[in-house]
C-alpha cells in the first residue's frame, strides 16, 4: 500500500507544488515516508526524501520555486522493521544508459527469486524494496534501449506493480498485466499527470483521462502520450477488490467504478443479505464504515446516524502510545454519542474485520455508551488469507477470520450478531466480472505462479 | 473561542497526561497556542506553553512522568495580530497572597474600562488577554482572601467568561452569571475534571457530573467540591446558541442539550421551513453541515449522501498558502463525488454563512462537478451581528448577511435558491427557553451594558 | 549574567539583523533564552522570544525582511528552576502611558522589598525577573512622564542594573549609579547602538563611542543622543572586576580597559607573585585561562604551549549528559596533547576557581596525560563570597575557597602547588582605582545597603 | 575529507554512544551529513543517517539504549551539488554473500573507469560516492569469500581510501597501499576502535594502539585483531601532508607524528626562512594558524598575542548568508583586538592560502583595526595543484597560487610582505622521508596512474 504520482509538462513549469498536493491527496496510502524526484534544467535528477508525513518530508516553499518538465513522487506505507530512509522512494540510480528514477506501488511475488538471480550476477541491493529489482533488471539488459529494457524487465515480474518512472527525461507509467493496483491518467491544459487514485487528479484540478490498462506502459513527453503493451498477456485480471472495500478514498474512481458507489452498494446488499429486524439505528465505524452504513440504512429503511465521532486531530504522530493512552484505548480517537445509542438496538457497519481487535473495542465502547444490543455488519467477506500483492494484512495466524468461524468471531468481538457479505456479493457490488477482480484475501484465489 | 480543561486529584497523581488528552479533545476550539500549569510536589506552579497545536506545545512524554494534585490547561484561538506567545494561557502570577494561574474562555465586554481604571492605579499589562484583568482585579482586593477576591473580581465583569484557576492549591472553576460559554464537571474515581465541553471528559473516561451553573464558582480540593454563587444575579441567561450551531463538537452535551441532537433538529426544521421540491439529493458541507443534512434528509425523505469528501490530512499547518494553492482554492480540502452529483438538483446544507466566501466556492465547485441545480440551505439564521462574547466573527462590514438581503446573498454565492432558519426555529431546536439563550449574532439582542 | 543590545535608527531601517548579530556576539553572556522587541511601522511593539541559543529563538530570515526605527534584544543566563519562557526578556507591557519594553542585565538587591511593597499596592508579577519590578515602579508614577517615571524608578533600586528600553518610541539605556555591569554606546553612520560589551558593536561594524557612565540615562531618537543623570549619587563605583577576569569576551573594552590587556597583565603579575622555578611549560585552561597563560609565559620566560585542545563542536546542547558521558567527564570537551606534557613539570593557568571541580578534573587529566608535576596558577584571588550583583556564582557553601584554605584546596584539586593572586594584584592589573572596582566575590566588600 | 570511526566489542555492549562521541571528535572532517550502521542482536544491520551535524543526524538517547558488537560511523564533507541524503554514509547493501556496510574517507582516482566497467556488467549506482564502487566490485567476486572479495576489490583501486566496514559481523578496516589518508587503531579494555584520527580515541578514553599501515587490512572480531596485506605493493607512500598543515586536529597523532608538533615546527622554520625584522607582534589566524604562530614567535623571539578572537557560537548553520551578513564579511566570525594591533607592524601566520579570499579579508580587517604594517607568513608552500585524493580543494583556476606568483599574490591580498615555506621545509617539519609523503597540492607530484 503506497501512493504514486507523476507529472509531465511540455516546458519547464512550476509543477512540483502539484506533486506536493497530489501526494497529500494520497497520504492515506502511506504515512511512513515520502519523496520526490525531478529533472532540473540541465537534465539532472534532483531528489527530496524523508520519514513521516508529506509536509515533514518535503519543503513546499522550496518546491514552489523550482521548475521542471518531469517529476515523480511517492508516499510509503511499510511494515515494522523495514522502516528506514533507505527504503523511501523514488529510488534513483545511474547505470550504463544514464539516470533513472522509479517509484512503485505493489508487491512483486517473484522478487526473492529475481533478487537471488541478480545477486548471483553481482548485484548489490541497498534497500529492501521490490523497486530496486526493477532497476537491476533494466541494468542487466545492456543491449536494449532504456524503454525496451523496462518493457523486458517488467515482463519478468509476477505480482502487483503500478510504477512511475523518469527514464531518458520522459515520464513513464506502467501497470502490471493483471491490473492489481490502480493507476490513472489525468490532464490539465497540456500537462499530464499519473496517479494511484483519481482523487489526486482532482486536487490539482486535472481532468480524468482514463485508467492505465493492465499490461500497459505509457510514455509521456512534450505533451504527447504514447502507449506500449507488455508482451506478457495475463490469463485474467486481478484488480484489487480491497481498494474498493477499504483502501482507496471514496472520491476516487478506479477502473470506471466509483469507490463511493461500490461502498454504498455493499451496504445495500448487506442490508438484504444480513438484515436486522430489531435494529433501531444504523451507524458506521468512522471513517471507513460510514458509506456502507449509509447504503445499509437506505435499503433497510432504518435511520442512519453519525453516532460515533472521530477526533480529527488525533493522529498517530501526535499521541504517544504511553501506558495511560493504551489503557484508554480506542476512545482516544472515537467517541460515541450516548444520547443516540442508549437503550437501543444498534446496527454497526464496518468495512472489514482483519485482526478483530478494533471491532472488539468498538462493540465494548458502544455497550459502555448504553447500547442494548450491538449487531455488527461487515460490508465485505471475512478476510481469511494474507494479501501477497501489496497490502499490509497480517499473516493468517493474525487474521481473526482465519482462526475462527463467524460464530466464534461474534463471541470474540462480543456482538449480539455478526454477519458478513459473501464473495459473490462483493463481486456484484463492484460491478466488474468475477474474472477481472482479485478476491484473494477473501477467497484464497491467488494468481497462479 | 478557546478551550479550557482542569483536573484535581486528592493525592499526587499522573494526571497531566489526562490534561494533554483533554486539550486534544478541545483542539477544535483553538489551534493557535496551548499551555498548561500545574502544582509540583512543593506547591510551586510549573508551566508549559507554546505556539501551535497541542502536540507541538506540550511534551507528552515529560508530562507522563510528572505527578500533581492540581492542573489546568488551555487551547487558544485568536484573531490576527495578537498572535504571540505572551498571550498563550494559562496566565500565571505571583501577588501579595501567593501564586495563581488562570485560563479563560470568553470575552469580557467591559475589559477596556476595567483596564483603564487598573492602569490608573498603576497596573501594567503584559498580554492583551482579558484574563490578565481578572488577575489584576484580584490583586487589588488586598483585604480579601484569594477566593473572596476572585468572587468580588468576577462580580465586576460584564460579558462572557468561563474560567479555571489554581488558587491556593485548589482547582477553581467559574462561569459568568449569564452562562455564555459552556463549562462542565466530570469525575473519574476520586479525580475531578472541569472542561469546556463534555467530549473532553469522555476522552479521559470521566463521567459527566453536571454543568457549572451560570454565576457559579466551584472549588475542588482533596476530592471535595464546594460551590459558591457570585453576588451578581443575571436578569436572564445568555447561553451561546452558536455553540450548538457550529462551535462545539457534536459529541458534546451542553446545558443538558446534546449538540448532535440540536443539529439534527435544526436540519429537520429546515426541511419543514425551507423544503426543496425539486431536490434529488441532500448533502452537508463537511464537517459542520453534515448532521444538519442528515436531519434535513430524514425529514424531507430525500436521500442523504456524503457527496463531498474532506482530505483529513490537509490542515492549515501543512499546506502553505502559496499563489498556486490559493488559485486552487477550496478543492485542496474538499472533493465532490461527481458520480453522485452530475446532472442532479442538489440540496446542500451548511451550518451557517459568515463571510459567504466558502459558500460561494462550494456552490461553484458543485456546479463544476456537474450539479444541475444547487439549493443552499442554512441550518441557522443569517449572521448579521458581530459576537461580543468570545467568538471570532468579523465585524458587520465583513458579515455577508449584514450587507445583503437573502436574495442578494443568493446571487452572490451563486445558488439556485438559498434559505435560512429564523431565530425562533433555532431557539425551538435547541430546546431552551428563548430567555435562556444568546442569539445576538443573529438577532442583535445583546446583553444590556 | 545576561547580555543586552539595542539599536536606534533615524528612519525605518533593516537593523533587526544587526540585533540578531549583536546578540550572537553576546551569546557567551547567556544561552538559556533570547528575545527581541521592536517598533513596527505603526509604532506598535513586536516581540520574538524563545528558549535556547539565539538562532533557535529568533528567525533571522524574517528579521532580515522587517524594518524598524528602534529595537532591543536580550540573551539570558539563569539559575536552575527559574528557567521558563515567562522569564525570557525583553519584557513588554502596556500601562497608562502606553507601551514599553525593557531588557535588563544585573541583579537588584532590594528587589524583594520593592516587590513586597508593590504587591501590597496590588501589583501582580508574571515573571521572576527583577526587570518586572522596574515596569511596576514606573507604572506607579502616574503623574510623571514615562522618562521621568523611569528616572524616579531607577533611583529606588539598589544593586546592579544595566538596562535598555523602548519608551515612547525612543531607545533608552541606563546604568546603575555604581556602574556594576558594563554598557557601551556605538554608532554606524547615523544609527546608534547600545550593548553590554563592545564586541557586539564590532560585529555590526559600529564604532565605539563611549561607555554609558554610572548613573547615566541615555535617550536616543532621530539620530540624536540625550543624556540624563539619576538623582542618586553613588558614594563610590563598583565596576565588576569579574567581567575582566572571566565574563567578558577578550576583544571587549570595558570602561576604557581592554579585557585582553587586563587578563594578560593578570598573568604577568601571577608570574611575579607565584613563580614556578621547576616549570618547563605554561598552558592555559581553554578558553578562559589562555590569555593569562600568555602573560605568565611572557613574564616568566617559560615556553607557552596550547597543550589542551577544546572540541569546538561539543556544546551543552549537543551532548546529552547520559551516564556514559558523565563517566567520561571533562575529556568530552578537552583533550591534552600528550607529546607536549609527558614527563614535564607543567604550569597551568586558569582564570579562577569557583566550585573547584573543573580544576580537580583538569589536574587529573593532565596527570593521566603524563605530566610529572602540575602547578596550578590562578589569575585572580580566591572566590570566597557569592556575587549579589548578577553573576551566577553559587552560595558560600559551594565555593571551594570559602570552605578551604589554599593548602586544603591544593590537596583537593590534587595539584603539586597552587597559588592565587591577591586582591591588590587584581585591582592593579585592571588599572582602575580600588574605589572604582567591585571585588566583593573576592573580598566580601559589598555595596552597603 | 571525511571522518570514519568504528568499534568492535567481544559481547553485546553499549558502545553506540562511543560511536556518537567519536564522530563528534571528527566533526571537523565533515559537517554535511553523518550516519552510523550497527549489528543488532540478531545480526541484522541497523542504520541511522541524516543531513547536518552529528547531533542533528543521530539520536544520542536512542543510541545510548542500544547494544551491539560491531558498529561503524561516518561524517561527510562534500562539494556543492552532490549534497544529498543518498550520499550519506555508511552505505549498506545486501548481496549474494549477505549484508555489508561500508564507510570511506578518500578519493579513488580510477573510480570513473571502474564504474563504467561495472555499469557495462549491469551495475546500477544509487549514490555518487566512490564507496559504492567498492561494494559492486566485491559483489562481482562471486567465487570468493567476502573478506577475499574485499582484498581483491581494494587491489583494483588507485588513489586514496581509508575504509571501515562491517562484513560477516566483523569490523574491517583498510588503508590504501599509499597511505594517503590516516587511520588509527585504539583499545579500551577489550573493545577495539578504529578512527580517522587519534583524537577520536581520546574522547572515548581508548588507548592508541598503532596506525593501520598502508596496504593493511585489519579484521577485528571477538576481541581479536587479525592483519592482512593487500597484494598490491606501493612503489612509495603518499601520506597526506595537508593533514598536518590544516586538516587534522592538533591533538591527533598521525603516523607517529604529532600534528601539533609539526605545526609548531612549521612555524619555527617559517621564522627562519621568512623572518620579519620590523615585526613587533606575531598572531595566528584562528584557529588553524595559531600553532604555527606560536612556533614562529618562539623562534623569532617576537611576542605572540591572540590578537584575533573567534566567535565560538557563529557556525555556518546558525547565521544565514543574507546580503547584510555577506556585506559584513569575516568580522562576523573574527574580531581583532585593536589595542594590541594599533600602530604596530604585525606578523600574521596562517596555515595556507587556497583561494586567497580569506587572507585578503584578514589583511583588510587588520589594517582597519589600525595595523601599520601587515606581514603575512604562510606555514606551508603555495597550493598550486588540486588534490585528487579526497580534499575539497578547488580546481587550479580557483587556486590563488596557481594563477599568480608570490608578488602578485601579495599585491592581491594587500599585505606588506608575503612569504611561504617551500616543500623541503614542509617535508622536514613533518619529519617523514620525502618519498613517504604526498605533497601533490604543493608540488604537483601525483601518484602515477
Amino acid at each position: 500500500m503506497c501512493g504514486i504520482f507523476g507529472v509531465s509538462a511540455p516546458r519547464m513549469s512550476s509543477v512540483l507544488e502539484d506533486l506536493y498536493l497530489g501526494l497529500y491527496a494520497l497520504q492515506h496510502r502511506g504515512q511512513e515516508s515520502a519523496g520526490i524526484a525531478w529533472l532540473d534544467g540541465k537534465g539532472n535528477l534532483e531528489l527530496q526524501k524523508g520519514m513521516g508525513l508529506v509536509h515533514a518530508c518535503l519543503n513546499q516553499e522550496e518546491l514552489a520555486k523550482e521548475r521542471t518538465k518531469c517529476a515523480i513522487g511517492h508516499v510509503r506505507y511499510s511494515t515494522a522493521g523495514e522502516s528506514n530512509i533507505i527504503n523511501a522512494q523514488p529510488l534513483h540510480a545511474t547505470y550504463s544508459k544514464g539516470q533513472i528514477a522509479v517509484a512503485h506501488n505493489g508487491n512483486i511475488t517473484n522478487a526473492r527469486a529475481l533478487k537471488r538471480d541478480l545477486e548471483s550476477r553481482g548485484a548489490i541491493f541497498q534497500s529492501t524494496t521490490d523497486t530496486e529489482v526493477i532497476l537491476h533488471l533494466m541494468a542487466h539488459e545492456q543491449s536494449l534501449s532504456p524503454i525496451d529494457a523496462l518493457v523486458k524487465s517488467l515482463s519478468k515480474l509476477r505480482g502487483a506493480f503500478s510504477i512511475i518512472a523518469i527514464i531518458e527525461g520522459r515520464l513513464v507509467a506502467a501497470r502490471d498485466p493483471w491490473g492489481f493496483r490502480p493507476l490513472v491518467i489525468g490532464k490539465r491544459d497540456d500537462v499530464y499527470y499519473v496517479a494511484s487514485e483519481s482523487c489526486a487528479l482532482d486536487i490539482v484540478n486535472a481532468d480524468f483521462v482514463r485508467d492505465v490498462a493492465p499490461g500497459e506502459i505509457v510514455i509521456i513527453e512534450e505533451g504527447k502520450l504514447e502507449s506500449l503493451n507488455m508482451p506478457v498477456k495475463a490469463e485474467r485480471h486481478f484488480r484489487c477488490s480491497f481498494e474498493y472495500v477499504y483502501l482507496a478514498r471514496p472520491d476516487s474512481v478506479i477502473d470506471d467504478k466509483s469507490v463511493y458507489d461500490v461502498r454504498f452498494k455493499l451496504g445495500q446488499r448487506l442490508a438484504c443479505t444480513c438484515p436486522c429486524s430489531e435494529g433501531e439505528l444504523v451507524l458506521g465505524m468512522p471513517d471507513s464504515g460510514t458509506i456502507g452504513a449509509l447504503g445499509y440504512a437506505s435499503k433497510s429503511k432504518l435511520p442512519f446516524e453519525m453516532a460515533v465521532v472521530k477526533n480529527r486531530y488525533v493522529g498517530r504522530t501526535f499521541i504517544q502510545p504511553t501506558q495511560r493512552v493504551r489503557s484508554l484505548g480506542v476512545q482516544i480517537k472515537l467517541n460515541p454519542i450516548k444520547g443516540l445509542i442508549k437503550g437501543k438496538s444498534i446496527v454497526v457497519v464496518d468495512d472489514s474485520i482483519v485482526r478483530g481487535t478494533t471491532s472488539k473495542m468498538a462493540v465494548k465502547f458502544l455497550r459502555d455508551a448504553g447500547a442494548m444490543r450491538v449487531h455488527l455488519r461487515i460490508a465485505s467477506p471475512p478476510v481469511k488469507f494474507p494479501c501477497l500483492y501489496g497490502i499490509d494484512t497480517p499473516t493468517s495466524s493474525d487474521l481473526a477470520a482465519a482462526k475462527m468461524d463467524v460464530e466464534a468471531l461474534r463471541d470474540y468481538v462480543g456482538a449480539d450478531s455478526l454477519c458478513f457479505l459473501d464473495v459473490s456479493d462483493l463481486v456484484c457490488s463492484v460491478g466488474l466480472p468475477e474474472e477481472e477482480l482479485c478476491t484473494a484475501c477473501f477467497s484464497g484465489l491467488y494468481l497462479k505462479e
